[in-house]
């Protein structure tokens, strides 16, 4: 059987997941080809090699720009911070791989729009880690909008809601711009504009009202130098520092088929742990989805006779009619976050075999086209006016 | 026992839920003043005859302009279309009457402008009946957040999402400006800023950016001149006319503690019959409630110990505990839409004797608020711009 | 129209209940005789005036013998302690009046066999009070099962918690045998027995084990000689008296189409205010219904494609679809506790005119049948043994 | 670092989970031994082949007889049908290994004891794999129970319904006595025997009444040989067989500490695909558990000021807070089925390093405390009566 040499540049968070998704793959699914975990890339030697042990990853470098120009890779996956994406994948397109990024793109739009050209010329084969689309639930609810079930969209509601950020964190890379890009915008709101222009295969055109906000604009700083992430018990100092991103982004927008939507991303929205989903009202029918009941799916079929009408809770377990489900456990033996991850790799394997992958995966095109809307709502919250999506190019 | 004596003025679908209101009050509760159900005013003499035999007032009239001047009068209750609020409301508070208004509180602002100040200078009580407040679920939410129990509050969502407006319903009352103002904003939107400005004891500021939407452009015209309301089997004609208000109306604000909030009314929101509720997080705890469980609110208390942390799911009907429930039912044996109007009726006889209401009524001053944040989202909405409330007088 | 002029025997809770009932039922329906509420019956004069003229009643007396004698009677309202129901039901009977009853119908078996020969011979109207019956989405399921939705049924289970009865409340009336008959078994069992029939529409055929247990065997005496009910407040003084009824029975059971029950009455269910439902699975479909979201019915077809199976909420208010919503207010303007005693008296005064009424009415014969189960229920759990119903006549 | 050289007889579906967590853990985990998977057991050559290949298992063999006896080996993991447990689980002990053994511990009670007896001669460590007692939020109820979170129990629920077992199945071998032992009831309530022992920390003393059903009395005989388990598509030929073993069996039972227990385990309870949990009420608190929302405990605590008591959901995925979490994902990034098996291979890794398990795992001795309760409820069935636990040993 054909191998997908693969790559990995970057042993982060992702870098975890991204590794227990490609040595996952091949047991629970019968992809066309078989990966490889060939090389993993990180800063330090040292860890390079402990991790790469613990994860199974056959070698190791820290210098990711040998190791895209391997003769032997076929797959270059990019799980590094978000402004060192274009330089990696670039560097990878122009050695002539395909390439698997983390989400969000790039950390400018302009990084986009390079990394959208680079691959288009180079003829290779992208993929962004937008990982949701591949939650059994979310690509069933894809499906069921594509075969009409829920008629014409009026309403979108997008939403990410977290609540990890309060006044205890310290200043994190999360809060530094030049770490993250952006806040919750960049991290949640990505999600979510892809996430529904996936499920309702309509486009955003404008951005109609925009709020950006940072409630704690003072964090303490963090002694140590390292310290990643939210991990509970991380210490600041005693001395502040300015948060440079946002904590919140709310927006208004309107969909190419005639839909109004509102999008919300948020990390001190206290209670909501990672609700990470959507809502859409058709003429049809209609479709809700939470993250952190990520099995099911809400449907009400408005064909339906009216007596029994009501929102129907799916578990989306069942082989044969749930994507994915098949490959796991039985009914409603219940699915968790990663698998989303491992259900990417299939159809990364299966595109990469010439064949169609269970629901489309974006590429860095359909990628930039979230890209913009980020873009879009920024400009809107910064100049407090409405953003029609061709201007931003 | 000193006597209220009420006149209520309008026959419709509220005249019936405040008669029962009236005729309700004294069972249930023990007001300190005793409402004596005087006359009911109609357009029709016949129609208001049966209409006042059937709920139990005293006498009939069609002309509410000598009916507000009867000395015997202490009320007058006014249930008419919001566009004759302001003539009867002024006609009222000029005999030296007290006044309960339905909401919203008039057809436009400069009417509800005159209202406050005729009401203000006549020194005489005037109540709104946005009855939501007196569902002891809400009516409790706003006693948790006055005692602190969600700190300072961040994020405000509004929404009430209705779904009875599709293709089939013809060119009714509701959607023609003339007979309601406006669409599902004067009639939803007018709840949803009400009961947030209520539950968090703020006031909004500006609104940022607003959609309004009407998806359905022309309806058939009713054959048969009266047919009122949405009510099944309404038929419309062959020929159709145009929409004039809108279906929904979608808007961003910011309160005046720092919180962002969005709002949204619809109609067409397939999947909702009567969502009616908020979202409230603030530092130390979150609320949520939804109207079509009407007597649970769902609290996040994020001081509890992390382990124990959830939405915890309160059936806010403890005697005792929960504002009003003592007067009902044992626990749990839940309350309907119906027993707020009697709160409400209860409420106002507390303040007509000078005593505090359980939770408070809002009075034309308080209700003029509400309708400049409904008409800062009309203009935000037109003239695609932030709209801060200053600007709104 | 015709009038049907009422005597109500009994002024507690439930005199509450009916009188709220005859008073609101011809405000929300157009029954096809009109009920008049003549006389109410009860113990001390002084007491009983205030009440009927707090709820309406026209006349009262002390002297219900006479009261069920007067000719101008034609309905004998029986809301008095269970173990008073069969004489004053059947002096009724006796007067040729027709009586409906509160549940359960009896305090002892026999006496309740007495009053179903009585009625038989006496060609009079019989009706039971199971009000949960005429709660739309229970009168909704019975329709459902009735019309084959849920197929051949396997499965039966019948809850009804209440966690009230912890060790602060004193030895009230309802821990006394001498005064309720038994304990959380023919107040709670009762009612889920007369439900699963009802939606079913099969009998149990035997009683195939069981359990009864007092928690809690020694409560404080009241002090003060009367207080009533569940009232928080009440206090007991230093001495303790033996409980003399159950806390909880638990059984299981068999019914006439081959399905296997249990059944379970609690009062110290901690965190179940008032859990009143069941759950039923069919061949084609199942229900499941708990009171304290009593306007939802959760329905799930297994007739459905297999990719859109699960439970839907059904929200039982629609007009025309749904049993009574139309009389009441508009879709999700839900219902509360009281409205199912309105409903029961429209059907009484339909079934009083000759005509069918929404639902099934149980009638003594019908009731009979419920008594005959918790008889058997409570010997099954004495003999430890399974207990057919063939022998309990 | 220490390894734990194991041994796997047995390669269908629950082969697959094993090896999964056999080769999951460390990756997760960092067990203070590490495990190596050194010997898979299957029948036929070929297919064990195949399978240890692709599940990462360093060799194979087709004589466990053997395989037990290697002296590297240090554990024999048991996952054949229940009829072989007995046999292979006592070469082992015999051979000085360790042994886990899927659940129910045997086929029958004997050999359940002989397992015992062997195991406590040996000085061995044994575990059975009743692997929800390692689903985060089970165990975190186990914790708050042994905390006295919900202080004396009074009520324990147990239920595991299913409902895959329609007329369209044909007779597997879950559906014959000598392949499976039992239907429902060794499949399912030994599970939620297990759980409801662990959580409550109690032992069940009677098993008061019980119904065992068969409700589809014969089926479809296979054609084709060997075709496993639920899968959809599974035909039958045209000649029928009898079913040999229950569909569902409910008992009602006694526990030591003075609570009442009801147990249910259902194949067609039409609606319910996987809902295996419990409900316990004490005098302090309550707890809920559906593993259809395995990620989710719902608590009371009736410790709670009563105005905002309610039950809470709490997400069990905080590390630090929830038992495993931590070693996962982020806050609500949510754990599936497979990671209950992952916990457990830890917790027997810390056992044989003599450490102590996140949670007690049960050995022989106490899984043969499950299998007497579900002797006791056979019992009770057939003989229709009360059987106290100490007659079954």
């Amino acid at each position: 059987m054909r191998e997908i040499k693969v790559a990995m540049i970057g042993e982060g968070f992702m870098g975890r997941t991204h590794s227990n998704a490609w040595s996952q793959v091949s047991k629970f699914f019968k992809p066309p080809a078989r990966p490889v975990m060939h090389t993993s890339c990180g800063r330090r030697a040292e860890d390079s090699k402990a991790f790469a042990s613990h994860w199974g990853w056959g070698r190791t470098s820290t210098n990711w720009a040998d190791v895209v120009k391997l003769p032997e890779i076929d797959l270059v996956d990019v799980v590094t911070p978000n402004n060192t994406h274009a330089e990696i994948a670039m560097a990878a397109i122009a050695a002539g791989k395909h390439v698997a990024c983390e989400k969000p793109i790039a950390g400018t739009l302009a990084e986009a729009r390079q990394m959208v050209e680079a691959a288009r010329k180079a003829q290779v084969k992208t993929f962004v880690w937008y990982n949701y689309r591949r939650c059994p639930a979310i690509a069933f609810a894809h499906k069921l909008v594509k075969d009409g079930a829920v008629g014409t969209i009026r309403h979108v509601r997008g939403f990410y809601l977290q609540d990890w950020a309060d006044e205890s964190i310290p200043l994190i890379w999360r809060f530094q711009k030049e770490g993250s890009g952006s806040g919750s915008h960049g991290d949640l709101n990505a999600h979510i504009i892809d996430m529904t222009r996936f499920v309702t295969g309509e486009e955003i055109t404008e951005v109609t009202g925009a709020i950006a906000e940072t409630f704690i604009k003072q964090r303490k700083r963090m002694t140590g130098a390292t310290a990643g992430g939210i991990a509970a018990g991380v210490q600041g100092g005693g001395e502040t520092g300015p948060v440079t991103v946002d904590d919140t982004v709310l927006f208004l927008a309107r969909f190419s088929g005639g839909a109004v939507a509102s999008f919300e991303a948020a990390r001190q929205a206290t209670g909501n742990q990672n609700r990470n989903g959507f809502e859409i009202n058709g003429s049809k029918g209609a479709l809700k989805f939470d993250f952190e009941r990520m099995n099911e799916l809400q449907f009400y079929d408005a064909t339906r006779p009216r007596a029994v009408q009501g929102w129907t809770t799916i578990m989306c377990t069942h082989g044969g009619d749930h994507p994915y489900a098949g490959n796991w456990w039985p009914d409603a033996h219940v699915l968790g976050y990663e698998h989303g991850f491992v259900n990417q790799a299939y159809d990364i394997l299966l595109a990469l075999a010439g064949e169609e992958p269970t629901v489309p995966i974006p590429d860095f095109e359909d990628a930039y086209k979230t890209q913009r809307v980020l873009e879009a709502a920024l400009v809107a919250a910064a100049e407090r006016r409405p953003v029609p999506l061709s201007e931003i190019e």
